[in-house]
Formats: structure tokens, sequence, C-alpha cells
């Protein structure tokens, strides 16, 4: 754990937009899931939500997970068993929203992330401000093409996209949580 | 292009440790092609050297990336075009270092990086400093259990291991690339 500062992430599958703009729901990857998980154990997240409406996604999801945790995979890589056992599996962001309240924890201020620019936006620095009061936040990706303007918009704050020095923005949600829990979570800078 | 910071990567496949400490050649994976060619794009990285002295491997890599930048993935998705022009698949460190030469540059610094920490680490900070003093830079990343003792300690210097705050550090490679390009080459934190 990082200190005081709590922090939950959604990896979110639906309502996300397809390349042409439509709202799709995505399918789950088995590659997001362990990277995704490896990174929020090393920088002390308390929980990876990962959220799709579609029953047999969640099965594959818990599958893969479960081969990991309880499975050959937990003798043959006890590392990534520790990763994996901080993923659920489920249906909606009503249903993160009430886990995290059954584990005795106040609503979490919501916030989306995105390449593009928004109304809702706060920068790092702000939003480091707020975790550091030892407020409670859940960040949410969007897969696929990235999450609805809508989503963007309802979360309490939209991070400012990540800035890397070029007009060139377009990094796989495994590289953008990544690089967000670094500069929210990281030491030794 | 990241203002005049000269960085280049090589994402090294031998020699590796596997997962019982034995040296091995590591299978080139197509997601580490894509996810580490959109991050060095977004950090205006100069090119990405994929090190493999496996022909066949070689020439594995050489088709997945003609296949987004001149076949139908071009056409398909012209941002990730773009990402994998900066590939350059080559046979060994040596060569990495020919082309960068080749290409008017004087020999860079090296840096490799590692999860464990070495005798020749220096901090972010440290080299955050070169960087801006114009000299050019090598990063060197290790696939599977990393780079060999002796690759990390050959180079001229070995960056400080990632820190999140907690005991665990087994971030994917996806994942160190991007969190070390953003750490050096990152705006908007």
């Amino acid at each position: 754990m990082t200190g005081k500062k709590k922090v939950y992430l959604a990896l979110i599958h639906y309502p996300v937009y397809n390349k042409t703009g439509q709202v799709i729901t995505s399918a789950v990857t088995n590659l997001d899931l362990h990277d995704i998980a490896r990174a929020a154990r090393t920088y002390g997240v308390r929980c990876f939500y990962v959220v799709t409406p579609l029953e047999d996604q969640r099965e594959l999801a818990k599958r893969i997970v479960s081969h990991w945790i309880h499975g050959g995979g937990a003798r043959y890589n006890p590392d990534r068993r520790t990763a994996l056992q901080l993923v659920r599996i489920v249906s909606s962001m009503e249903e993160v929203l009430e886990d995290i309240s059954e584990n005795g924890q106040d609503r979490p201020i919501t916030v989306s992330t995105d390449a593009r620019p928004h109304t809702n936006n706060i920068t790092f620095a702000g939003l480091s401000k707020i975790l550091v009061s030892g407020q409670c936040l859940l960040l949410m990706f969007g897969t696929a093409w990235g999450l609805t303007k809508q989503s963007v918009e309802a979360a309490d704050y939209a991070l400012a996209p990540i800035t890397g020095g070029t007009d060139y923005n377009h990094l796989s949600v495994r590289s953008a949580v990544s690089i967000i829990l670094d500069r929210l979570l990281g030491t030794g800078h």
C-alpha cells in the first residue's frame, strides 16, 4: 500500500467507442488483465475492477484469473498470483461503487481518463493534491477507442490527457494505466 | 520530437534470463512491438530497435511490422503505421550502435534497465540532467526475466529500478518502457 493513498481502478468494456465512433462492448483481453494487475500491485492500488455487461466475457475473465490464483499458474508464477488477486470482475460501474462501499470506503471521487481534452479536466498536480488529502479515487479507463464522451463527462473529473512532447497520443490502455499510476503514486522520480 | 532530447530504445531478446535464471533467447512478442512503438512515438523516441540473433524471429518481426506499414494494417489504422515506422529489426547491440552512428549521431550513452539494483545505477534525476544537456541516450530493455547481470553492468549506466511505494516490482516490459519514457520525456506531470 502507498501510505494512505486510496486508489481503485476500473477497466471498462462498455460503453466504449470503436474505430468509427460507434458505441460498442469490447472483448476482454488476457494481456490487459495481466499487465494492468501487475502495475496495480506495484503501485499499491486497492482493487482492479474489470467491467463488462456480457456474462460470457465475465466468465472468461474469471477463468483466466482463477488459473493464476488457484490453478497451474499459481504454482508456475506466484508473483503473477499476487497481482491477479487484485482483480474483481463485475457487470457495471454501479457494481464497482457498491463493492467499494461494502468494503467500508466512502463513495470515491470518480476520475475518467481519455486522450482527448474535456470540460471537466483536472491536471495531474490537482489530482495528486486530492489523493494526498486522503480522499479515495476511482480511476476509469476505457478499452477499444476509449470511453464515450458521456461517460468521461459524467465522472467527477476527467484526468488531463498524457502528453509526451509530440502531437501523437495513441498509447495502449496498458501503457496509459502504467503512466498514470506512476504519475500519481510512483516514487524516486 | 521532444526538443533536443535524443533517445533511442532497444528491446533485447538475447541474452536474457528465463524464470530459473538460465540465459536464453526469448521469442519476439507481437504486442511488445505495438505497445512499445506507440509509447516511443508518443514520447518522440528516434528509433525503436528490436534485437534478436535468431534470423527466423527477425523475419517474423519484419512481417508483422510490414503488415502495419505497407499491408492491410496501414489502411486499417494509419496511427499504428506512424508508430511502427520507428521499428528497426537487428541482430545485435553492435548493429544498433552502428545504425545510430550511420545516422550521424555520436556514440550514445548506453543505459540498461532492470528491476534489481546494480553498482552502476543512476537515478532518474541524474539521467534527466544528461538528457537535457543534449547527449544521446540508448535505453536497453530486457524481455523474459530481464537482461543478464553482465549486460546490465556493461552499460555506461543502469537506470534505478522503478518504485511504486510497495515491495512488489514485477512490471511487464511494456509498462516499464512506458513509465521510463514518461519520467524522462513526459510533460504536464
